[in-house]
């Protein structure tokens, strides 16, 4: 199942009310689209209001509006290795604000304290039901569905820094979308990043030093996660900057394509 | 105007409710204390719903529900070099999740992940506006006032993991309160940290190596603030380790103690 959160467009006598809903159809044919209404919230037993809309009648947001974001630091052999680090003995884990949330119709804004900002492409992990101390057998029944997510760096300030809440958390630097499949096997699919149609980061889920499932269990060790909570996890090799105008796509296999434009901040 | 929010304790028709308040009366002598029921939220202009509790009948909950607490690393320089650090050349920012936070009335829980927890005494600025790229000289316009934090550290899993999402992010590991005192000059004030009455912590906010505007104006450089948001602005030197059994208190000159016991996690 395919859960979007989607504003209806001017026009129909619903325009401008935000919803969650179920997308059918097939996504290399948006024309075939439809989105069926959720009433409320996607967790537990998601119930349809009866309304639809064609895939054109609507605006796609971030799928879902995180209360915390909790991100993992070279997670990718190889991209560790292309920044001069080692892979860490235990994950590297910081968070990104809610704040830094956008969806798949909205703009990644540079930065101006930033000269080198660099798009990393990673699966996202969006957690279904509260949870702490999360044993590595029950994961899947924590987890609501996986959707496509940019962890936008500013990787200047990344190196100048010792912390990242600036580097990673700066508005706009975390694209989510397009919407989160809810029945999809995490273990092995590929994942790219294209920067105006050119292919800059390719790799396979596989290639993770830590598996969703441990990175859960990790985080959880620590702390809550909260219905709607994301996890994301570590970008495969292959980061460069980009520049105001570019569009940056990150693809995941068995999700879709997460497509933003990079505009001057307003 | 000190800002409490709390929930009415057992026996009263309000039982259970919890608001934003206005305490008055003499902190010194808590029998005096009355607590003056606000309507909705603190910001803008408060609304009194008419309804006071004596300070007895109510129970002091976190004075804020922070999105999102924006922290600042070695700010103090004492506490750098108590570390073997130097004080870092840009400052450094990392947040702490909305998950850790607990109030007054409640216990720090032990995480089972650490043998080295320690507690960091902290002034807390509470922000009353949404904001970005905030001018130095309107920093005053966009703060709603300020608490005590206790920005709780699992030293060993700090010196351990390279990023502190973990080791400051635990469950529990921000205390604050006990209330927001919103007319207070940040720039002098005396901060100490006392476990089980024997004094750990003692610093003036004057030694800071940032002021509380020049935090503000670099962290809304990157990101959005929102009401209610919560910036910690730096531990002086004296930290070490705390055990279950433990009491833990933060007191700073003008706002008042934040008190919270170390408990087993549950």
């Amino acid at each position: 199942m395919r859960i979007a959160r989607f504003s209806v467009r001017e026009g129909s006598p619903a325009a401008g009310s935000v919803s969650f809903g179920v997308v059918e159809g097939d996504p290399a044919r948006p024309e075939s689209l439809v989105v069926h209404a959720l009433a409320g919230h996607p967790f537990g037993q998601p119930q349809p209001t009866g309304e639809s809309y064609r895939f054109q009648d609507v605006r796609l947001l971030s799928p879902m509006l995180p209360n915390k974001i909790v991100a993992v630091g070279r997670n990718y052999a190889a991209h560790a290795a292309e920044l001069g680090n080692a892979v860490p003995d235990v994950p590297l884990t910081f968070f990104k604000p809610s704040t830094s949330v956008i969806g798949p119709t909205e703009s990644i804004a540079y930065p101006p304290f930033s000269s080198d900002v660099q798009p990393e492409a990673e699966l996202a992990v969006v957690i279904g039901r509260m949870c702490r101390e999360v044993p590595l057998e029950r994961v899947p029944e924590v987890i609501l569905g996986y959707t496509c997510a940019n962890d936008v760096t500013a990787r200047d300030v990344q190196q100048r820094e010792g912390q990242w809440a600036r580097a990673k958390g700066f508005d706009t630097a975390c694209p989510l979308g397009p919407w989160i499949e809810t029945d999809l096997d995490p273990s092995d699919l590929a994942i790219t990043c294209t920067v105006n149609g050119e292919l800059r980061q390719a790799g396979r889920t596989s290639e993770m030093v830590r598996s969703v499932a441990e990175l859960i269990v990790h985080i959880s060790e620590a702390m809550t996660l909260l219905p709607g909570d994301v996890v994301l996890t570590g970008t495969p090799a292959g980061v460069g900057p980009i520049q105001v105008g570019d569009e940056v796509a990150v693809s995941i296999e068995g999700i879709g394509t997460l497509a933003n434009k990079v505009v001057k901040r307003g």
